[in-house]
């Protein structure tokens, strides 16, 4: 019965580092000790204000629908949360709640695209990307970047490789895997390229929070005809509880709205009423705290990495990922992931997994894990690669 | 900017019961009663065992992603109900746990409906059905049924509508809004022709439990090589966590887990543990009760509407819902149910959210109120078309 699977699943792939946590699985049930460096997941625990807030609703046993797009007292702290964080004054109704920024970008795609159209992208960037383009029958137009425009799309590189066809761009800031920014003139350029070419703007701000130094800015600073994809995963540490949001254009309120009630009838109610709990100031201290944590283990394993001779050809400044160049060893980075895990129980995720360009010669490190178990990881490492 | 929406979204409708929803909370803010018979929810809180799971679950604060395809426990779980309840031998891997049959549906048709394709369904059935399906940019041919056949396909109809550019077939039984199941031996004929003209049949069992007399048979008993969409938001009582399922046939498994990782990453983690409550024996016996309570509603609203003047050509034997002829009063069931909130606070859901075949003369009430409330509205009701 081969011949019903649908042929857009010819072109989504899944991930190459699942066969490496699939063999890290392994190999620790045989006992071997294993550091997690492959995953895009912080390892803190649910703020406790934010688990408190989810047992408290919970308590009282009534955990039926929601509105489509969400509670609306969610929508409103989400709306002012842009007004205290950005300087923007943002209606309610173009915010949705979503089941993470999964179905932020299900919803923004499925409302905004039609089979063959092209979406510019990062090469490299978020894998999934391309896959949820491929979902509604359209593709994805790669560019590769570097170093000098810190891994990220810019107004210059999205005029020259618009095609007729193109119909948006997506960029990623703090980027999944560089965990490099735009700064704010760059963005403003870039929404502005992309609205004089009349295309959507789509602008992935789940690492926003996670930035260590001068705050990202939002697309929403610079026009409100921007879609913005968020979630409480990454920052405000909500993974498992499926929890995000996706901010549209106003004409694209209707439309969304009535994607949002049928494909996924609500997001989670829990999650929802537990998510409210994010904006307390107390929570906010505690994030912060947890974001400066993260910078310390961000300098830790950026100084090491370079020590150990991988280049990193741009200092990132958000998210929790170095995107480091390991030329100098090996020419097969996917590979060099599997031999090092076997060896030394160390996970990392291959290039290849984020794109084509120069994929082979990168691997991404997640510091997702203690400073204290990242320096067990680099002793490991270091031998590997001396040995 | 409106050239931006995509093409799709002119075909994917909201639904009329969402005016009618909006008023009647307007209504109730300007302190009307208003006896709510338009819900597809069942009005009981979460069972007392599942939530307690989840409590249990969230004490501990780590709440990750977890696999994409679900969490191993949970699938096989479900793969060992399948064997209890319908005798049927079904390897784990072919569960999926999704965000609700919502996001079954969605892995579903996304894995197996190329653009252009056509799935037949009832007419009338669950409006989001066609919705998905256009996600994808392919279509449903509608079959109009009626009491004859239960409001259900069958094999003759199937065979009789197929046409070239067919994919598949879907059933919901018992169904959203009749109420009516497929006998066991419709349902293996049924699948039996989808299987002989080659296609794909959908299987929606989303209320097999809420079954009053014998129980629905899942199509899993007749071929390993159907989908199988489900969820524990009916029967099992957990609307607002967001868990389902859909089984696959051992094709679709690679694809379906792609599809899983990309557009999810994964079901909520503190449902999936709740949800495992489920199938312990205490909770179905609870879960038994809250049906024994559905069938005596049932049983009043059938025998009211009956004395009242509607006509039911077919007594529904499953689900909270009974599909109402209402033509000794009406010719237009949506003016019949605006006018039925506004004059008498009683909310309904008019047939054409649900087809166009006959929908002007159908209503569709949900037993999801108590007796005494249903009682209300029926005086009220009663006063309505006396009037
Ligand atoms: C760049 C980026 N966007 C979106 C997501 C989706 O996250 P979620 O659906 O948990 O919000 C991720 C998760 O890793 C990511 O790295
Ligand atoms: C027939 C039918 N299928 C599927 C669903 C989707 O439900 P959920 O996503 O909550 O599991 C519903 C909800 O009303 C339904 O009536």
């Amino acid at each position: 019965m081969k011949h019903h699977v649908a042929d857009r699943m010819r072109g989504i792939s899944s991930f190459y580092v699942m066969e490496l946590l699939q063999r890290a699985k392994e190999l620790e049930r045989q006992g071997r000790d294993i550091v997690h460096m492959e995953i895009g997941e912080p390892d803190f625990a649910t703020p406790p204000l934010v688990l408190e807030a989810g047992n408290r609703f919970l308590s009282k046993g009534e955990v039926k629908y929601t509105a489509a797009a969400g509670l609306p007292e969610l929508r409103s702290a989400v709306a002012e949360y842009y007004r205290t964080q950005y300087g923007v004054s943002l209606d309610p109704r173009r915010v949705f709640i979503t089941p993470g920024a999964s179905g932020a970008f299900l919803l923004a795609f499925a409302a905004s695209l039609n089979p063959g159209e092209r979406v510019l992208m990062a090469d490299p960037c978020y894998p999934c990307n391309d896959n949820f383009v491929r979902l509604f029958d359209a593709g994805t137009h790669f560019v590769p970047v570097g170093a000098d425009t810190a891994y990220q799309l810019n107004a210059e590189l999205i005029r020259r490789h618009w095609r007729p066809g193109c119909k948006g761009a997506l960029i990623a800031s703090p980027s999944n895997p560089t965990g490099t920014l735009v700064c704010a003139a760059d963005l403003q350029a870039a929404v502005a390229a992309v609205s004089a070419l009349g295309g959507c703007f789509y602008s992935d701000e789940i690492y926003h929070g996670l930035v260590y130094g001068d705050p990202a800015a939002s697309a929403l600073q610079f026009s409100d005809q921007v879609f913005v994809i968020n979630s409480f995963s990454k920052f405000f540490g909500m993974t498992g509880w499926r929890v995000g949001w996706l901010v549209v254009p106003e004409d694209f309120v209707d439309a969304v709205e009535k994607l949002a009630q049928n494909i996924f009838i609500a997001t989670p109610t829990h999650s929802q009423y537990a998510a409210l709990a994010s904006f307390d100031p107390e929570n906010m201290a505690e994030l912060n705290r947890r974001r400066d944590e993260f910078a310390a283990r961000r300098d830790f394993l950026y100084d090491s990495l370079l020590r150990l001779g991988f280049k990193i050809a741009c200092k990132p400044h958000g998210a929790f990922y170095i995107y480091a160049d390991c030329s100098a060893f090996c020419d097969d980075s996917f590979e060099f992931a599997k031999s090092l895990l076997e060896t030394e129980g160390v996970a990392v995720t291959p290039g290849k997994d984020f794109g084509a360009h120069r994929a082979n010669y990168h691997i991404r490190f997640a510091y997702t894990a203690s400073i204290d178990r990242m320096a067990a990881a680099l002793t490991r490492l270091e031998r590997f690669i001396c040995r």
